[in-house]
């Protein structure tokens, strides 16, 4: 017998790739019109929703040799949900372009599938709608929806007294590209190089806030801590310190140390753990997630233990070097 | 004195990018946030809103030897406030990832951003936010949101009986495209290589459709008129024959001439065009900017005064020949 299901996206055609993509997956109620028609329709019980986008580029944001089908269709969709959670609203729906060339392999198409509405499905959204187009390289770009579950959290709130806390990991996706970049076997180092594959943003830390938690301001850690601190002081006229005790991570030093690298580097200006990062009142008892990590003073600008800190402070995307 | 302004992307960083794309810009009332946070506020007043998303991939969907910079950022916002408005809706905002090499002239963001806006603007909508990325060639994804003016417009609500009409220009985008692939001058023939440049969807025909007006379904010409009508007549279970007589251009005559081609080819399967076709409840006078151009009976398919028709119906992403 001879197999004559299709191999590439060529042989699927544009409407068999659409049909791959959502057909036979169940919507949550959220989406009150999936894909199929002209547009499709969310719903914004509050009045009003939260928007976030995202495009990752094959060999900028992603490597079809470090990372499968399945991680580079979840990383798309938590990296745009980090993003809507980190203005204190719950994810709703995603829709998502897809570029990609006719060779494109079908097992490529189902893998990064399944790695979407995996993630999707892990924040209690699905993937709404999208466009398939032909392109010369792998482009996905994701749009995020959110219900705001409270006012949403700025990052222009954080006020002199507050407590900086951080939920989730700091540096582990840093330190999986620097032995994946280095050369190194991955299954040496697994935590991190799975890190980098997918990061794992701890949406329940937020999510799960108490109606009267203190928050003041909030971001996700996508461009590295000491980056996006930085826009929260900037946006609050405030002056922010960290208190590297608090960040360390001891589970990052066998790697440095394979690699005579300093850690606090990878914690500190590291991005793309979406870790959130968040500002609370003084005299806030610290909710479920969240570690301590710095306070909010008069001022401006961010110090480590009291330094300023020179050198490069996080992701630039037009940069040479990365 | 020497100019020291920035020339290029790398030049302007990201962040300057992104200042470039949205500062100074008045934001419409429905943006209740716009960019600068980790994610935008839209307003939702209905309770749900429309959302619809394409990507535009240079040589692929534009040309920089045949489009301006301007044509290009209109282009992207207009075919997605086509599908907004193709579901009965108002465009309240878009998002827009922009991806683009290094070298990308910070002439050519400006040209883009300024089309982008000033088509956003003909619509009562904003650019509310976005993302900037690296990329080997020009990448631009736009998602568009809409507010629901009347229950949303399906492809699957027409009925046996029912007028089809059409709103706006079939077969212009096609027309300039094969003036310019056949390496014409574009000063001959203006009016069809400026309606491949930039699509002028007919939006107040749809917006200003009266409350009671008996609309059936409807859709954007995106794919070329057999296809885009042939999704409504398979969504709605019916058979749809389409009038020649009445969809005849005879603007479109010379440049058929010139290029020995068959204008009805254009008007039938021409994509771009981005107007609109829909469907009335018979005995519905036809509103203001409608033209009856065919009828919905019992059955299946399209045809054309009678007759199917056989051969390539519209745009298909992946096949080769375009």
């Amino acid at each position: 017998m001879t197999d004559t299901s299709p191999r590439t996206v060529r042989e699927l055609g544009e409407f068999g790739l659409i049909a791959r993509m959502s057909t036979g997956r169940a919507q949550v109620p959220a989406v009150l019109l999936g894909p199929g028609d002209d547009a499709a329709v969310l719903a914004a019980p509050d009045g009003r929703f939260v928007v976030s986008t995202d495009m990752l580029v094959q060999d900028r944001h992603f490597r079809l040799d470090w990372s499968s089908p399945c991680d580079i269709g979840a990383k798309a969709i938590a990296q745009n949900a980090a993003d809507v959670v980190a203005m204190g609203a719950a994810p709703s729906g995603f829709v998502v372009s897809f570029g990609c060339p006719p060779d494109t392999p079908v097992d490529f198409v189902d893998g990064f599938v399944e790695g979407m509405w995996a993630e999707a499905g892990r924040v209690g959204a699905s993937i709404a709608g999208g466009d398939v187009v032909r392109a010369p390289l792998l482009i996905v770009s994701v749009t995020a929806f959110g219900d705001p579950r409270r006012t949403p959290v700025l990052l222009s709130g954080a006020q002199p007294g507050d407590v900086v806390a951080v939920a989730g990991r700091l540096g582990w996706s840093a330190a999986g590209l620097a032995v994946l970049n280095a050369g190194l076997d991955p299954a040496r180092f697994p935590g991190v190089v799975a890190a980098h594959r997918v990061p794992q943003p701890p949406y329940r830390a937020v999510l799960d806030l108490p109606d009267d938690a203190a928050i003041t301001s909030l971001t996700d850690v996508s461009d590295g801590l000491l980056a996006d601190i930085g826009h929260i002081a900037e946006s609050s006229c405030v002056a922010i310190d960290l208190d590297t005790a608090a960040i360390r991570d001891e589970e990052l030093d066998p790697v440095a140390r394979e690699l005579g690298e300093d850690p606090s580097d990878w914690i500190l200006t590291g991005g793309e753990d979406h870790a959130f990062a968040a500002t609370f009142a003084a005299g806030q008892v610290l909710p479920a997630g969240w570690t301590r990590v710095g306070r909010v003073a008069d001022g401006a600008g961010v110090t480590v233990d009291g330094v300023r800190r020179s050198g490069p402070g996080g992701w630039e995307s037009f940069s040479e070097g990365r």
